[in-house]
């Protein structure tokens, strides 16, 4: 506590990660301005709080902007901490992909702050990365949940993405692409266009359908993309049991997400010119986790490093918002340096 | 005039094509019950009529419900006739797909007629394929359109089909699965994860977007499939260009149909236990139709006829009421013959 009480006279640090799921909040003391190397484990968490949506695009600007309101403040109180108490701020909200974009979430944040604190503004991904880096800015990161997304930064501020335009525009490594293609090997199979496959009674057993007649059905009933995408557990049960159509979709999405990956690595030259230099590779999302012994993170990395050998790659053992707060610290220092403290 | 006016006394027939954009219904004088090879050219028609869609599944049991009552009540009008002059009357109505939605319409239609008429109620691809075969439900029909699906008929009365299971469940032969692709092919030349195409400046040009980055927002901002499908004609002339992309995605299209329509006839044995029996593919739908130099529909057919040599390609004269109706008067003809007239 003693520690944490000096670090909290300091000021704090707020990340924020807003998905179109939910919302997090941490409050951090200011770390000591040292290098990111020395970072304390585990990192003190003054205090965290969830909400709901804050994709403005999903649930509208007035609505998000309350809940990125709510979110830091339950943070800061569960802290102990009122508003004066904070030197920056970084959120990293999904939706948020043009400067007006940030412009817009920038002045909603700029009213709630002494006009001292920092503010950043990224998409969602940026959280991600740092959540791997430990802060910096650096490197790529494969985020593939129900949607897919790869996006790359560099130092010098350039950045580039692939994938990440949806289920109509062939996202085919998302959570999303993969059962969907599962679906479609069962209605295939059973209309005689298409191989038998196990794939037909693991997914009639979990959608509790008893025809593959009735997966149409069920497909338009209803239109969100995460209920398709929960399927994809069923497909990796399949192609480790040996069925060939569920590994060969497997296999395609690790081909994708790879590629999405070298993709931004080759425009951003993240490898260097003779494209054998180190940086990180972050990957994160249901899709990429390490709990089957199909795993397609693991098949991922292995497809990167063939082409980049230099490529670090990080699984994230903190979540995105100690990511966006870490992301903010580190822009702290860099100024600090910058102004010769 | 007087030969129509000798049908009339002899009774009329009603044909409707019902579908999801719109419903159209034809007033056929009844045909003297001879073979359907002395069919006179062009058939009669009394009346048409056309009306809004008559999906249930698209605009609810009541609305379809009034729009079939109406289109037929104003064929029959502008034949100068009233209901007491039907014979026969056949529906085929996009969305019927099991007995139960059969026994709906029927009943529906049922209160409108005395109750010596013949009513039968058919999903659309029976109308489509009677259109090509006047009258016989024998053959298979491929239709594409925004979607596609193959349907296989037998005289014993055995039925099947193939694709058909809509955008999430892979139609990549349908208008909507070709222009998607096209779309795809664009975001991934953008972002490094694919070769450069034609389809970038002719897609954009017709979309009126100023760069690949705004496709994402186009093809999300209105959940229409018509509305993606109306880019098949940018796909069909970067292809005729030579590029290779929209080649490669017209040739998958090619495959994806003709397979559908060789898994209806494996399934149904319409080619008889040699594979090498006559029967009728019937092709129809804005994908198919011939006015292009890359023309779909003959593709589909040179790959049906390398597997199935005995198949017999025909592209319709006339509109799905039309086959609607002849559809009626054939069974009405064969049921005569059952009872020994």
């Amino acid at each position: 506590m003693g520690s944490e009480s000096d670090c909290r006279s300091e000021g704090v640090i707020l990340g924020v990660d807003g998905g179109t799921t939910s919302t997090i909040c941490v409050c951090m003391p200011l770390l000591p301005f040292s290098d990111h190397r020395q970072l304390p484990e585990p990192l003190p968490i003054l205090g965290r709080a969830v909400a709901g949506c804050s994709n403005y695009n999903s649930v509208g600007e007035n609505a998000a902007r309350g809940t990125l309101e709510q979110v830091m403040a339950e943070a800061l109180s569960k802290a102990g901490l009122n508003h004066s108490a904070v030197r920056a701020v970084c959120l990293g909200v999904s939706g948020v992909n043009h400067p007006t974009d940030q412009e817009m979430i920038l002045n909603w944040i700029r009213d709630i702050f002494p006009g001292h604190v920092k503010i950043l503004v990224e998409n969602d991904a940026v959280a991600a990365l740092a959540s791997g880096t430990m802060g910096k800015l650096h490197g790529c990161v494969l985020i593939a949940g129900t949607g897919c997304i790869a996006y790359g930064f560099r130092e010098d501020g350039r950045e580039a993405r692939a994938a990440g335009a949806g289920p109509v525009l062939g996202d085919w490594g998302s959570g999303y692409g993969i059962a969907a293609q599962g679906l479609t090997a069962v209605v295939r199979a059973h209309d005689g266009r298409g191989p038998k496959t196990m794939l037909t009674n693991c997914v009639l057993k979990s959608l509790n359908l008893s025809s593959p007649d009735e997966i149409i059905g069920w497909t338009y009933a209803d239109s969100s993309w995460a209920r398709i995408a929960a399927l994809v557990p069923v497909v990796v049960s399949c192609a480790e049991a040996g069925d060939q159509i569920a590994n060969d979709i497997l296999n395609n999405a690790v081909q994708e997400l790879a590629t999405s990956v070298k993709a931004v690595v080759h425009r951003l030259q993240l490898a260097g010119e003779d494209e054998n230099g180190s940086f990180p590779v972050v990957v994160v999302g249901g899709v990429l986790e390490a709990n089957k012994s199909w795993d397609i993170g693991k098949e991922v990395i292995n497809s990167i490093l063939k082409t980049y050998p230099g490529a670090s790659p990080i699984r994230p053992k903190v979540e995105p918002a100690i990511g966006a707060a870490l992301f903010a610290w580190n822009t702290l220092v860099k100024e600090a340096k910058e102004n010769g403290h």
